[in-house]
């Protein structure tokens, strides 16, 4: 293990961390809010933790293998969701310590789970922190600091492995900063544009910088008790049409600034994550449109619950825990399909998906006819057995630890149908389930240890299992 | 497709189902009720279709590949299934063709999920058909026809296979016919002397012999409403012994005939189950001992339902369906985990569990040390890769079959955990499930839709998802 390369990152990370605080003290100078003192004593621990190692950790060996690649970033994200938690407690708006980490781990992971019973209750500047988590870990740290800080070597491409989501990530470009400057690029613009539309619909500045926010991490940390419910249908509107461009695969906006239209509508994904949001929105409609006034009104708020649960954001308009079961089943559905690989949306993700469906299909033409050779490919490209094996261990890792998790918080003695879908809306980074978690409950009621352990869950759904079960296998750090 | 050996062997089937039938018919005479009536035009109509096609459809070619094997299996389980359904219609004792369906479905494979809400109103006959369909389902109808009918070739294990339950089936003996005849004796055996012991304990003989059949089937079908509750503590312990007994691989008990204790006791698969149970019915006392009047109580009773859960039997004592979430948690697990590979029992099974942590393990071991080489190895024998891969396809293929489930059971609308629990009760052939389909609660208030779904579930469930896949494909029936 190459530890001095891994602390060497992690102190990046908080460097990181401790500038990304100044923006929310801006904001608290802006609102003259005294919770704004409390961002100071955690950009100082930082400091204090990630100078000195930045200045007498100086790796020789340089060399960045996938062992180390995972561990640097589960690591990371474990830290910066530590020192990110601390102004919600030195503030005391959030007062307790399990409770600010759980929320800001919500935050990083664009989960949007929340324990707040009363989100407006929240100081401007923590409300601005909050949502800016989600803005930084859309996108994920370590893609930003390998966008800024220019290291040499080509093995930074095993950290953006281990960061973003996806079965195979592809190079863009042929080094990796350039891909991570490439994609952080698309990523402010995207966020830009939202902004410009949200301001169109006379939508208050903050309120567009936060929500914007929340869409471009596909998180869901809404800044009203109410979510989006609030706003008129203008806004709900382009918040549904950002949260489906936010969980596309960045690489067809590659395509389309390079305009090889053809080519990013070739995407087999893109295709079948459409099929998959225009089949939900028809199915949920035929069995709930009487819940609202009319059909119109169905089609919109189904549309935009819909965008919402697939993309993994969680943002909400309606209390769809009152909605028939067929249409809850549907949502329950979409949580663990996710978004598309690439994107920052979460879950298991489209392209995995189509890579099992595939995968048994071939099984089953052996089985029919012995002889019969099939190649399996995705977007025209083959897929060969490592992947397919890769996308078997993920998914075989993802029951194991969906069905620890469940165990452990149904020792609190909440609903069946709470601690299913807690479990899946923490797993797949979305945010709201159904039940006591459903969009108008919240987590706040769990045990500590419940919480601790949906906040793991977040994380390794974020990081896609694999980061935080090696950083937790005593294999790891053993010498060889 | 060589149909005319599917059509001659489903012909064969008939015949069976047919000569089965004369039981309850003695049973009908024995206690004088005129419903055994019903059992003649079912007999009549197994007979007017299988004469024929024994005495005219000879097939020349007698090549049975393995998809003729899986199409042969998946079409004689429904065909049974309705013929067996028939003398419940015919009688009048289930009005409805749709539940005498499902019931019989639910025997043959070995569920004991019912659409009774009164089962002490049916006829003695009917009663014993139903545990009977229990005990023919368990060990299969393919492997007695194989067991008795002499039949060239070595292809008869292709329909052993299909039937058998579990990744890999061994060839005990070297021919295929021996080792079905092997097995049916254990079975038979194993049966005979559950029977004994349960009159021992002066339980009528009637009860005996179909709450034998039904634990050694792993059914759980009872002839009481309260199911076993009303029994003595020594009746509920002798079947909790036989429920986990017939859990167990059979080769286990070929192996201590042979005298190999040994080699029995090192058997992984074993021991793994039995630390399942023993943790299981620790982990649920310690959660629910305040229920009961007494903590030996407790003990009694838990280890009655872990055996009935994870044998996939379905025999209740008590209402589980009011235990703390924890104790109901840890249910829902067992059945998903189910009994071992070459039992009667159902459910994803051990080996299964075992093989897949087994290749997370080495996957893990991969990442971490990439030149590492390491062998998955269950019982001492090594298990390659395409085991592992026939796994991960099962895996992908069941959770498809429980979305779809899950998806279309949820238009009748009834609540998240009966709907999340039935598809799990049937599809692990276990029986019951929780809230509507809990110990005391039944499956006849579903759609006459969610009974067809929920009834492929067990039969898919029964014979391991492939035969009715491959059925149900198109490319199966395409010439090549």
């Amino acid at each position: 293990m190459n530890t001095k390369m891994v602390l060497r990152l992690n102190a990046y990370i908080l460097l990181f961390d401790a500038v990304a605080m100044l923006l929310p003290i801006f904001v608290a100078l802006y609102y003259q809010e005294t919770a704004g003192f409390a961002f100071l004593p955690a950009m100082l621990l930082s400091l204090v933790i990630a100078i000195p190692v930045l200045l007498f950790c100086k790796p020789k060996n340089k060399d960045l293998y996938a062992r180390e690649g995972l561990v640097t970033v589960s690591v990371a994200w474990i830290v910066m969701s530590f020192i990110g938690a601390l102004p919600f407690f030195f503030s005391r708006e959030i007062p307790n310590l399990i409770d600010c980490f759980f929320e800001v781990v919500s935050g990083f992971t664009t989960t949007g789970a929340t324990i707040l019973t009363d989100v407006e209750a929240l100081s401007s500047c923590l409300l601005f922190w909050r949502s800016f988590t989600h803005w930084i870990g859309g996108m994920g740290v370590l893609m930003f600091v390998l966008a800024i800080a220019p290291m040499a070597g080509g093995y930074n491409m095993q950290l953006i492995r281990a960061e973003s989501p996806g079965p195979k990530v592809e190079k863009l470009l042929p080094k990796a900063n350039m891909t991570a400057k490439a994609l952080y690029g698309i990523y402010i613009g995207l966020t830009v544009l939202e902004i410009v539309f949200l301001l169109m619909g006379e939508m208050p500045f903050f309120d567009a910088v936060t929500t914007a926010f929340g869409t471009a991490g596909t998180g869901g940390f809404g800044i009203k008790n109410d979510s989006i419910g609030g706003y008129s249908t203008y806004i709900q509107a382009v918040v549904t049409v950002f949260m489906l461009l936010f969980s596309v695969n960045f690489n067809i906006y590659f395509l389309i600034i390079a305009r090889k239209f053809s080519s990013a509508w070739r995407n087999e994904e893109l295709r079948m994550f459409l099929y998959i949001v225009l089949g939900a929105i028809a199915c949920i409609t035929l069995s709930n449109f009487r819940v609202f006034d009319n059909v119109g009104s169905a089609i919109h708020h189904n549309t935009f619950t819909v965008a919402s649960i697939i993309s993994t954001s969680g943002f909400s308009t309606v209390d769809f825990n009152t909605w028939p079961e067929f249409s809850k089943a549907i949502l329950v559905a979409l949580m663990f399909i996710g978004a598309c690989a690439g994107s920052t949306g979460g879950g298991i993700k489209v392209s995995r998906i189509m890579i099992m469906i595939k995968a048994l299909k071939r099984e089953f033409s052996v089985l029919i006819h012995p002889k019969s050779v099939k190649m399996i490919s995705v977007n025209g490209k083959k897929i060969d057995d490592e992947t397919v094996k890769k996308v078997s261990v993920y998914l075989i890792c993802y029951l194991l630890i969906y069905a620890a998790s469940f165990l452990i918080i149904s020792l609190d003695n909440f609903s069946f149908e709470t601690n299913v879908t807690a479990v899946a809306a923490t797993l797949n980074n979305i945010g709201p389930g159904l039940a006591m978690v459903g969009p108008v409950g919240n987590y706040s009621e769990f045990s500590g240890l419940s919480k601790i352990v949906l906040s793991l869950d977040m994380i390794c759904g974020r990081l896609e299992l694999f980061p935080i079960m090696i950083l937790l296998l005593p294999q790891t750090w053993k010498k060889y």
